[in-house]
């Protein structure tokens, strides 16, 4: 996976931090199918994602807005993944909505 | 590493995400340092990090305020490592400032 490539601020990321169960269980298909559906959803504009060797997995998405993050969430794919992700895939997770307001790099 | 535990929002991520460049030259006891160092610094909330092995890294430090993240960024120790990150260890990196607004987990 490569560094997205976001617009000038303000926009908006949704940090996902998670740690899995054991086994796949369906995870890395539905994982990559998802990536694929929130690709295609308006006002996406990337998603970076890293899993370490420990198990801690980060993956943050960027959008034009909360109400793009609100849509995608709705999204009944997506919903079906949410709530098997609950109670089989992660162990734990967490979700961050944040604005982002300022950003540089190399 | 463990997920953080954040306070209620809003308070402040930055969001590091990265390639390296080939061979350690000292990352590794350098990361591990800043992230004591950061640790360490008035208003730090919490840090998490992976690593993929496709090589992409995403490194995610939580902080109380915005003045805070700029506390971190203009310390000393850190300045030094800043730079050898932009001369020697990474190939490419951005950095994201972002307000959490809103957050829910398992």
């Amino acid at each position: 996976m490569k560094p997205a490539k976001t617009p000038a601020p303000p926009y908006y990321a949704c940090i996902f931090t998670s740690i899995r169960t054991a086994g796949d269980q369906g995870y890395a298909d539905t994982a990559q199918r998802m990536i694929d559906l929130a690709s295609a959803q308006p006002g996406f504009l990337g998603v970076e994602s890293a899993r370490g060797s420990d198990g801690l997995g980060i993956t943050v998405s960027y959008w034009e807005s909360e109400e793009a993050i609100r849509a995608w969430k709705a999204q009944t794919e997506h919903r079906v993944a949410q709530a098997a992700g609950r109670d089989i895939w992660y162990e734990q997770f967490d979700v961050r909505i944040a604005r982002v307001e300022r950003a540089y790099g190399k």
